[in-house]
């Protein structure tokens, strides 16, 4: 009989919304099961959100660390197996560096830390320690982003020239933090974001995205990055020009200013013989297009896709599969190596797909040079 | 610490499409927890299905009577307290009644019952026993089917006019049962699906949704039903005048040979002052248009919903939100129902929102209609 | 040096809305030249468009009959040669047959005339005059609604087995015609539009587009013919079951109070290998889907299309050709099969492809048998 | 009785693209005639084209000088009365200068010419002999182009903050120009086209539409321009930052090399309060968005649009207009400015709008400072 894999989180408590997401992605498939949690910093908050989880209250923690500590003590066939970190960015680092430490697994919320300097450390321990790492850049999850990067690597565009990724909100097109709602609070505010504002938030998964699909890493970078609301600590918008390893130019563009737009990340990526379009709000489609033949819609499900797409997909053709499912393939596919390795078997590389440590550090490079440049009267910064 | 409820299942097995859908639906909000099984008629099958899926061997019976019987005999706190069935439509009827004559709860898949006997005799069975009875009828799970009822509920759009419902597939443009393909056989198999095919399948969520968006009762209708595919036993397409009870004329169109169409189930309904469009595969956008004023894209998350509408969404706007959250609206509003008997309580009635038995009932007439409508040279049949 | 040939109009005075629309389709090509008209019955109206037209007084006359008379007396390098009739439908026939008799061509806004009997008349007088004669079913104009009539023809799709072609508009959903109103005014007019509204205004359309794409004709049919707003003298909407010559079904379904619908001609055709999609409001788009293929998105002027589709297109692919350029490919292929009767040559295939009196009478069968299915309680009427 | 405006046209021999779409453009309205014309440098050629169009063979001339002295001699009741110029970059500085310092209108085709000097040298002669002076930036000829203006103006989206202007074609994804093909030809080659080539034929178009919709000037930029093609003499690719007057930022890219792209046009404009999008490839819809509340489509003819907007509409909404339809709206704007100066009237304002000397001046501004750039390591250039 099949167990499921024991999963404690950090952080999640009630109210928040990340760590919903990550609950509900990680039940989707069965495979996972919520045993343990520290939701809070403050322990009757952790009490009480354990209990509306159904978890016993003394696997409700009030930190982190007593977390760790007293689940290793636990007889392993009962203790939690890995760790979802779900806080905002400057309580990355410490539960996921002593997590791994201790010889948990972690799964961990992006941008990967605080600061480069951090994510950097913490690439060294997941060295070190030989635990699995992985970093929800969700929206790599989805099976038509997975497509999109198999037809490139396999040459079906043939050499990439241009790339242009958006990552439109308008959320925070007003003062929204200084009303207290929680979640424009933390994303705007240095001491728990970092540097970056948008360019970390969102900026990060659209630099994700465009590494992803192509194959091809950003090599320099020139960004405009402003902060149009009157009052707010860090940007809220990003125009960014892209020179990748191969020659390829790029534009990138993140923004929470853009009013009216809801979570538009969306990428165009043109080489020689076509080009394709993917678009987060519609994400079972992806479109592509050729030199002087009909424009052609693939769909989730339809038709012979690669098995990297296929083996995301839960259910037929039209009915539509969304923010949730493509974020339980992260939690899914990380399952499934845990399993993996816990039975001394390889997984199959169709699975062995979520996003790394190595992500991570990418993404923190993003956030310091996009953030350097934007102050800079140089042109291009290197990446 | 709130205990998830406990669920046994009919039906499912390895390799079975929908029976995943059910368990990946009642998972989503950690409010459910399947507890036991009768996955297959062949009870070393189901013994096998109940491993994969974690469920101990013993609670892995070989027969839905079996279930019935030796978990009613179990400690009331370990018992399950409801019963889903995701059997083939002849496969309804007698699970359904066993569970609700022995105090089971029952969410069943849809069409109701094999004959539009069966669904009544059950109706009265759901009459006698006072236990929750839950159809999925899943479409109308979406929160933007929901704003749209709400709407005209208000009389935003007036006095409603006209109705197109229309449900295209293309799935079944071959001989596909022929292949042995699993979906296809019993779908067309007059012993396991009744006395339609396509109309059962699909036709009845047309009928469904066009009733619950415009809470308008079909009063005669005026069918052309065909089987296209040489040598199947059932329709695979009809068309269908519809007659509503204010007078609203109609129609609706249900397709499994509609070549290159997923699963393109899309309602339009249009009243004296507007007329709204919804599609289940962009189910997040409700299209509302108006006389001489621009018109309206009502979103999934955006603005001031309806409560209704509000209730029924997870994530915030622009994270799109599929059928597998759809589906889990229907298991998440039934658990709450049930929930709140366990606890004397009255729901709140946001949340006391699933198709019933009634609403089964409506489409077994459907069915018996439309088929005979089909049969017939005179123009109008009572529904 | 190329000469253009030289038109009259009758109707289309100021303020008429299709009378314009006539005369930019005309224009556009530099084919043909407006040179006289009877562009009112109030001859005092007449010359006042004709001034604002750049029409010599003295061609500017009073009535058709005046016109004819008048403009057979010219030399015949000066005369007009062809004759475009924009009245509403009760005058259609008088002018269309004194032009034909009198030795003119003619071009004929649709339907073709006011009744059945009429259009039969008509049919045989061109017959025995040999004159060309065009009616403007305008929409079959566009490039794209040639492409899919040749996928068909060229057996693309396989065997055709539904067709679903819509007309909604919504701009008859109040009693529009009692505010005087010009275009409400004469098609609810049962005195100027004939036995039908809608049906005969935009359902022959609709009727003319299914059988022009699909190259089959309707064989009977089972209509639903409806009239919602107070006060109005003819039908306002129509649902229709069809049954065309090779059992292939059907729907057609039109309609003036589909409140907050523009003029939203459409038609779906499925066959047993694939299905195509075109909507008029979006006319540069042909979608085509397969079984088990990416979807196909066939572009005006994008890649290696049917030359028929090629030859009514004007300029590079992305850049929009709309209602008025399908209007001018009427007119310009029948001045190309003028002119090539002129200089006694046979046109270009291509180019030999417009309405023709045929057609209207389809059309006006159409009309007669859909009213007369509205009013019957027997289901199916023959076309 | 109205007379049609009697116009010479400088280029647009057999064979050319965009002499073809000037003629169109200006026929469509019946308010100006073509009269004579050098059509091409090569007399046989010229004759022979003005044959094809209807012109007497003494007024289709060997060469503009011969055309602009020719006509100057005739009676003033029979010469032309404006130029349109419609040969390459090269050749418009020359024919737009001689015309008007001999008392002809021009209306010329954009890039206003070959050089920022000869740009600034031709306004002068504009201001000098005070002739109108048209160019042809059609795209901001479309009435939704139109009512984004107004509505920005207006002040209906707040103060303008974020600007994205994409222009991504993929026609010249090859070494096309090779091929001897004629627009690709003089397009790609210095001595035709200038310093520039996709930013000066496409790019030119994107700066106008960003500065017509938002009233707003760029105030400077950094680019990133690119060769992509081997053997291609000028640029094929750009991508640029923005900033324009009042701090709103913006990115402007340009591309023929956007495998598979058709003539994508695109403008998204975000102000405090809303956001707006328009595509010319679907020019009769904008897309406004809104905080929190429905996103409208605003639609070409539909309700209580701008009378800026309205006044650029000819036919009912939901009959597509396109881009001819868009273009003689610039020549029909002219042609009445012309009217109303030889009636000694003033023109009504809302047709007083069409693109002139000045924007002509922009246009060459923004190639020469967008090549600069691209050369440049700095990273800001004044505009």
């Amino acid at each position: 009989m099949k167990q499921k894999l024991r999963m404690g989180m950090v952080g999640g408590g009630i109210g928040a919304f990340i760590g919903g997401v990550h609950r509900m992605a990680a039940a989707l498939d069965g495979e996972i099961e919520l045993v343990c949690g520290a939701f809070s910093s403050d322990p009757e908050k952790s009490k009480a959100s354990g209990a509306q989880l159904g978890i016993v209250p003394e696997r409700a923690y009030g930190s982190f660390e007593e977390m760790i500590k007293k689940e290793k003590k636990l007889r392993p066939d009962k203790r939690m197996q890995f760790v979802s970190i779900v806080t905002p960015n400057h309580v990355h680092f410490a539960p996921a560096k002593m997590a791994l430490e201790n010889g948990f697994h972690v799964i961990c919320d992006k941008p990967l830390a605080f600061s480069l300097k951090e994510a950097q450390t913490l690439e060294k321990v997941v060295q070190k320690t030989g635990m699995l790492f992985a970093l929800t850049h969700n929206y790599t999850g989805y099976p038509m982003v997975k497509q999109a990067r198999q037809m490139i690597r396999h040459g079906e565009l043939g050499a990439i020239r241009k790339i242009v990724v958006e990552y439109p909100q308008g959320w925070l097109s007003t003062h929204l933090e200084a009303s207290g709602q929680k979640q424009a609070a933390w994303r705007t505010d240095p001491q728990r974001s970092g540097i970056a504002g948008a360019m970390g938030d969102i900026g990060t998964h659209a630099e994700n995205l465009a590494e992803y699909i192509t194959g091809l890493k950003i090599t320099e970078l020139c960004a405009d990055i402003s902060t149009f609301v009157p009052g707010r600590l860090l940007d809220d918008d990003g125009n960014v020009l892209l020179h990748f390893e191969n020659g390829a130019k790029g534009i990138l563009h993140a923004s929470q200013i853009s009013a009216g737009e809801e979570n538009d990340l969306n990428i165009r990526v043109y080489g020689e013989k076509g080009g394709l379009q993917w678009r987060q709000m519609e994400p079972n489609t992806l479109v592509v297009k050729w030199l002087d033949k009909p424009t052609q819609l693939y769909r989730t499900g339809v038709g012979a896709l690669y098995p990297e797409a296929q083996a995301h997909t839960r259910i037929p053709a039209g009915h539509p599969e969304g923010y949730l499912e493509a974020f339980a393939n992260i939690y899914r596919n990380f399952a499934l190596c845990i399993r993996a390795r816990l039975e001394g078997k390889t997984p199959d590389p169709v699975y062995m797909d979520y996003p790394t440590v190595q992500d991570g550090i990418r993404g923190m490079q993003f956030i310091e040079r996009v953030i350097e440049s934007g102050k800079s009267a140089k042109k291009w910064i290197k990446f």
